[in-house]
């Protein structure tokens, strides 16, 4: 490992990952847990670290990429928090606060796509860009990425999944998944959502199935409202759902079929298998994004 | 007037606008023509500049704020050209050559919209703030405005008319007035498209004529996008269909019943009236934009 060391938090809704290192080549020790209550989880990631600690010194900052919501404000009283998830034990939790009051250090904090989108930014498939998007389709669907250089944050931060979307009644009766919404795109094209629709998990649907068509439509949906707006410079696409390879060229296609030439960019005419890409640091971008986080937290100038 | 003087062009698809000044308080002689093609039109912007050079001598900069789509790449070899506009005579026109041509000084360039939001964060609606969105509802639908308190530009440039919604053919059997995409939001929501479903002008169809509720659903599916998307810290609604006072009260409750509660912040739950709002600078937004732009050109920080 390199001589200045950092840790990362990916906090998922699901799981966590802890790990220390300086970025990709020298990650080092992982450890990974569920997520179950913050008294049963916080002190695993403190634990995590006072070992990692004893063992090679005192790190330079920690990163903390949290599933939501979360207040990402450092002007906020709550700034830290993890505000109002439906997750049970975690509405109003002072996530960064328990971490600072065990480690005397710089932190960084940020939603976990904008953390992961940053871990592509620094080392993956968004590096060079100054205004792209991340988006995961998985058991939710997030964005996140950079505007103008800088990660995206606004009154709130992005969520992207809840995107409103048109629906064919005809073509797909399925109302939908989301609580909130019913036909949002998290609604529509989350995992949870094509399990509900097909009766099969994503995973158990063969290729040439007629979920990857609408699937790939709703996704194309959601994108072309992106490009049209924030005008990315690229896309960026993980999560469990794009794990089926079929599923990345019909997004493409459809993207270029909704816009249909009104985006007259030869990055989306010409060259979209570059424009709507893969991750590149796949299953890892969620810590090294944290690891990327530290590293701002630390005051390093990127 | 102060004694730095700006000039700046608001130039629409209809009318070009050229004003000197420094800001809200002294903006002098402003001059009105129609847009006709480049070769009549831009000489009469270098004659107005010429002639109130004369009077009031050396400007210290221009700012341009034009019509699109543009290329506001300050890196792209056509960085300032108009490009691919369906307007007759204007695409691939190098607009701020010409002027750089005519005239030695600092100039800014940007889309009319983000030129308009400027102006209102400037002076008008959207001071302090630096994420929000300036959306104009008229003879099209274009959006602009700022994230990380910089203009949004990226691969090109905000569009927002373009957005996909939905719509119920039962309840509006129009199917959109977009060459491109039918019934995206331009298509389904600006004047031109209120005129063909209803037969009539916007100003011609009574406030409690049911085009109001239909017009309100698709304004809020698109800032529900943008909300879930861009976060904005507030919207600023301008542009002709605006002028109709029944529509903003109808646009902000259909933006609540649309987010049913998700975004959880008190500016849209509690204080929405202070959150979508009119511009504060009206039809002077533009060229107000405009002067904003020529005082960055020159170097002045904001």
């Amino acid at each position: 490992m390199s001589s200045a060391l950092f840790g990362g938090i990916e906090a998922g809704g699901t799981k966590f990952v802890c790990v220390v290192g300086s970025g990709p080549d020298d990650l080092g020790a992982m450890e990974r847990f569920p997520t179950e209550t913050p008294e049963a989880t916080l002190p695993r990631v403190i634990d995590f670290f006072r070992r990692q600690q004893a063992e090679h010194g005192e790190l330079a900052a920690i990163g903390i990429g949290s599933f939501g919501p979360v207040d990402v404000n450092p002007r906020s009283p709550t700034f830290g928090y993890i505000t109002s998830t439906p997750k049970v034990g975690w509405p109003n939790t002072n996530f960064l606060g328990q971490l600072q009051s065990a480690f005397y250090m710089p932190m960084g904090f940020d939603t976990d796509v904008n953390t992961a989108a940053l871990g592509e930014w620094r080392w993956g498939a968004a590096q060079g860009l100054d205004t792209f998007l991340y988006l995961t389709i998985g058991t939710g669907i997030g964005g996140g990425g950079m505007v103008n250089g800088r990660l995206m944050h606004g009154l709130i931060h992005p969520e992207v999944g809840h995107m409103l979307l048109r629906r064919d009644p005809q073509a797909d009766p399925f109302a939908g998944a989301c609580p909130y919404h019913g036909d949002c795109l998290e609604g529509l094209a989350s995992g949870p959502a094509l399990e509900r629709r097909w009766g099969k998990r994503a995973e158990g649907l063969p290729a040439d199935h007629p979920a990857w068509d609408l699937e790939a439509q709703y996704l194309a949906l959601g994108l072309v409202n992106l490009i049209v707006t924030i005008s990315p410079q690229r896309i960026v696409l993980g999560g469990g759902v794009m794990q089926q390879p079929q599923l990345l060229p019909k997004v493409r296609s459809r993207v270029q079929a909704l816009l249909n030439g009104y985006v007259q960019s030869p990055q989306i005419t010409e060259s979209i298998d570059d424009y709507i890409v893969a991750p590149q640091l796949g299953s890892r971008a969620g810590v090294l994004g944290a690891i990327a986080l530290a590293r701002q937290a630390a005051g390093e100038v990127l």
